[in-house]
């Protein structure tokens, strides 16, 4: 991981950017976090850990979620809560077992709203299998929260030998998308600021546990799997060019984002690539087993778009290049700031 | 647990006391929480949950932390959220080895203050030999947030067959403390309310895992062990005294508490019983190994004014009974509301 740009100064703050996945909180991390609690484990910059506990491997995730509005079309801050760290276990092909719950609720907040979310939480973790084993509350003062922040980590079990990671990627691999992107980003954004588009778009959040373990089959040959969230496809995929080292090489027109997400992109000045999903995935395969992948994951509703978006190159090292369907080539870079703050 | 009073009402909503670890937390655990989150585990309502993976058994804990002011006498909100989370785990017998950390940071905050909590995160997780294996930064608004919020969740692995339990409490047992109450609560208050008490007093915020671990060289006979965070002495034993089915009785003249925390507690009209610590714990052991526990504890720093303050009776199942010097029983009941809000 590289950032440059000078020192932090002594009166340098925190700003909304430094939450939202990209070049800042690349910054943060490297520079604050990293330094001080850097280890073997964390520096690896997965979003789930793969530890060794008496000679058991384990998964672990952990996730705050500050999503704005807290209730949003397709899910609320419970169900999302859920859904983003069972996913990022089963990114690593690690069957969620075990989640925390922690509340961090603000004086003032609507009991009957808590019983939903909680509601929401609970159907989340049976769809997806999942036993909340510890659980904690916090209240605030009135002015010091947003209604409610929730905290969730997860503990799974690691089906495969070779785990999929973010430095996995080789030159030749394919990329493959679970489905179209965007609308969870989309649907947070029309709620928060009230807008209204055509038909009604619903948040993609959802539990991706089903579609990607059933990759598990076909490992060792499922070199990188990632979650597309805060910061969109651009951001999971410039991560895993640098990590991996490697360039990664998208067909724009291959993408697929529906029509409500293009066009509220479109009326908002947003580039789609950027926009957050909460139940979308990439995997990187082995040509090989492109094809089978994809069919795999067809099979989950989730997964029902599943689609070949590019490719991995040797050429264009830890950069992501999108070419567009005349023939032009765009450089997808890292954010520095944030198209939506708190959008999980 | 049973809590009587009338349902909620469509029109409630939450109240500082809701986070209290008192009577208004418990309402909010049984009405909201436990029927839809409700399991074997999560229902025993420990600090840190014991769960069987892939034949391992692990402890799991998670807490949030929201002090007010985050820079106290003798810690900052980064080495509270580590020894919070790694005591809970280390009063199950279980050595931490694992930590997650989640940071929800407002907009406006210095990062120097940030680099400052990070570095005594840091610095407590070397003492307490646990690793930093997952982290997560969101950021919120300027106004939805009160500097940082911290979030630990502690993995850790289970010393002995027998774990100390809440329900395990017998009659005849002896009542342990490893030191003198209501520093952390004090110091905490002293510092939010500016109020300048004679000698400088600080947080016992500290790492309890080595004073309570060599403690499983005396399992099974060590019942109960419980740290005495929120809700202070009175809270822990009251949870204790319902959980076992049990009376608790205390001989008020034998818990220890600096002149300091007495003086303050008698100035603000607070019971010392119910103020706070980080950095203390309880044990309920069999009568014939209560001396060794003893000595054992105050081999330890945090441990070296440990003393027997009580013992557990057949009557007055349910209740904690404090006898007073002159002969006087006082019921020491569950506060209803907090004392002293976001000590923690």
């Amino acid at each position: 991981m590289k950032s440059c740009g000078i020192p932090f100064q002594p009166d340098d703050v925190i700003r909304l950017g430094h939450g939202s996945g990209g070049r800042l909180s690349e910054q943060l991390i490297e520079r604050i976090f990293l330094p001080h609690l850097g280890n073997k484990i964390l520096n690896d910059l997965e979003d789930a850990a793969l530890v060794e506990n008496d000679s058991n491997r384990v998964a672990i995730s952990t996730d705050s979620f500050v999503v704005k509005p807290i209730f949003f079309p397709g899910g609320n801050i419970g169900s999302l809560a859920v859904h983003g760290t069972v996913n990022d276990l089963a990114m690593r092909l690690a069957r969620p077992k075990f989640l925390t719950a922690a509340f961090i609720i603000e004086e003032g907040f609507l009991i009957k709203d808590l019983e939903s979310i909680v509601e929401s939480f609970a159907e989340a973790c049976r769809q997806a299998q999942v036993v909340t084993v510890a659980a904690d509350t916090k209240v605030v003062n009135k002015g010091a929260g947003d209604g409610v922040y929730i905290n969730t980590t997860g503990i799974g079990s690691i089906l495969v030998e070779s785990p999929p990671a973010v430095s996995r990627a080789k030159p030749g691999d394919i990329l493959i998308v679970s489905g179209d992107i965007g609308r969870h980003g989309i649907a947070v954004m029309c709620a928060r600021e009230n807008l209204e588009i055509e038909s009604e778009l619903l948040s993609d959040s959802t539990c991706l546990t089903f579609a990607a373990l059933e990759l598990a089959k076909h490992a060792p040959g499922i070199h990188v799997m990632r979650d597309v969230t805060r910061g969109g496809l651009a951001s999971v995929l410039t991560e895993i060019a640098v990590a991996s080292k490697v360039g990664i090489e998208i067909d724009d027109s291959a993408v697929p984002i529906c029509p409500e997400v293009r066009g509220a992109c479109e009326l908002l000045g947003l580039d789609p690539l950027y926009v957050a999903c909460e139940g979308r995935f990439i995997c990187i395969v082995e040509p090989s087993i492109a094809n089978e992948v994809v069919q795999t994951i067809k099979k989950h509703d989730p997964g029902r778009d599943a689609v070949v978006i590019g490719k991995i190159t040797e050429t264009d090292k830890n950069k992501v290049i999108s070419r567009t369907a005349i023939g032009g080539r765009r450089l997808i870079d890292k954010l520095t700031g944030d198209q939506l703050p708190r959008i999980c």
